[in-house]
């Protein structure tokens, strides 16, 4: 195991800052504090590999410690502070019924719609966006800004109707995608569509409804997906609020896709195109 | 609500008939008897609208009858034994922390590869095959089905290797998909590509290690996807004894896609692929 820069070895599942970590599986708590968990070595190693300015505090077992010597090597590299704990206030620190012996405190993103938009504008491809408006379960929401990722999509906005982002579940289904591109949350669906048109973003909805089938659409110029409740759908204002209702065409008798695979579907399609336009 | 045709109110919770239904949440019963249960609207609509073959007996609540008519209506114009019960004998037949009032009893569905494999070959168009080997998550295994149902696949093998798919979870997440389309179980992995193989279909391995990009492969012939394990993918003798091992393209900074996603867009290429080739 390698020796961390910053050793505490904490011991007291009982004190005061196990119990504020804790608190942080309270979306109130988050919001107040502007910090959120992350749970296991997949995403604390992505948050510390890709955004060390957002990690505040890793806390990690001896067990963990020795299981995956390259993410403490990083975050001692970066300067970061990692604190040796016991199994047993990692298991208080944590939501999760399967604790995996290493969590980080981070702060937010917090990047405004409008500063996230301006960045899109300065880059010379066609911008690819996702926008998650009325998803409420955790794993779903994490699984498509995951698919985002993937398909290599610039931006994610999920509306102040959604699940929070930085809900513990969410966190683990992004597989560390939350630190790989920028995702900007808590605005209202409507201010989300005026913004994304005023920077010149076609709006696609994704809808088992729509009539435009997704093989027709050309998906080449600026344009962002905007997906709706996993049972639901899209609400008819935020169908006739966009440019174009698009489905995924059923070869066989399912009557639907669910969510996820509906978005990956979608942002695949986009993925593909701008890459053969490129 | 309609009046079912064959109506025996069922009223006490531990009588053997109920016992018998609860059973089925069990591995070894639903081996023994072959049968397993199918719970919630979706699930028996599409059973008995599908394959009314297959149900032997409809359970429904008087508030999910009246809930969803049509259902009774069909099971009863099918001919179909049709039992009033009250919710409580309903929650002591599913294995469900949320019983939606209507279950029913099927059959397994019980085709051999041979003669699924047979079949196919009788058709005009070209195969595509989904394969599950490994898979143990009910979530997946259910969804990449409802996939492969969605891209119009003409046959789903799930090794012995994998879960149960009469296993209530991965009937569930189906939603209904089940009864769509050839399910083969029960065989082991090297069985089903070798019968794959004398049938002309042509095995590509869905592996994140891949050398071959799924937009560079010839979707249009007969081919058969093999999808691997979760968490460790396909082993090395599967890929080694399949055509080709092919990646989904990542585009951005993900690592990896889930499981579901990446069957959903190579199943959904196949389709896309096929479609224009028509």
């Amino acid at each position: 195991m390698p020796t961390p820069h910053h050793v505490t070895t904490l011991t007291n599942p009982r004190s005061d800052r196990v119990k504020a970590v804790r608190a942080l599986s309270r979306r109130s708590v988050r919001s107040r504090t502007g910090e959120f968990l992350a749970e296991g070595p997949q995403s604390v190693r992505e948050a510390v590999s890709h955004r060390p300015d957002l990690v505040r505090d890793v806390y990690v077992t001896a067990e963990a410690a020795g299981r995956h010597p390259a993410i403490v090597q990083d975050a001692v590299e970066r300067d970061l502070w990692v604190h040796e704990v016991t199994p047993e206030v990692l298991a208080a620190m944590v939501d999760s019924p399967a604790p995996q012996g290493i969590a980080a405190v981070c702060r937010t993103l917090d990047i405004s719609l409008g500063s996230a938009l301006r960045a899109l504008s300065d880059r010379p491809t066609a911008a690819l966006v996702c926008v998650l408006t009325h998803v409420r379960d955790p794993g779903n929401a994490g699984t498509v800004i995951r698919g985002a990722d993937a398909a290599g999509a610039d931006l994610v906005v999920v509306s102040d109707s959604s699940v929070d982002v930085y809900n513990a579940k969410v966190v683990r289904s992004t597989a560390g995608s939350l630190w790989h591109l920028p995702v900007c949350v808590g605005e209202p669906v409507p201010t989300i569509l005026a913004a994304l048109r005023s920077a010149g973003i076609r709006l696609l909805a994704a809808d088992g409804a729509g009539e435009t089938l997704l093989p027709d659409v050309d998906l080449v110029p600026p344009h962002a997906w905007v997906m709706g409740n996993e049972a639901w759908g899209l609400p008819a204002d935020v169908r006739e609020a966009c440019d174009e209702v698009v489905r995924v065409p059923i070869y066989g008798r399912a009557e639907s896709l669910n969510l996820a695979m509906a978005a990956t579907v979608c942002l695949y399609a986009s993925a593909q195109a701008r890459h053969e336009a490129r």
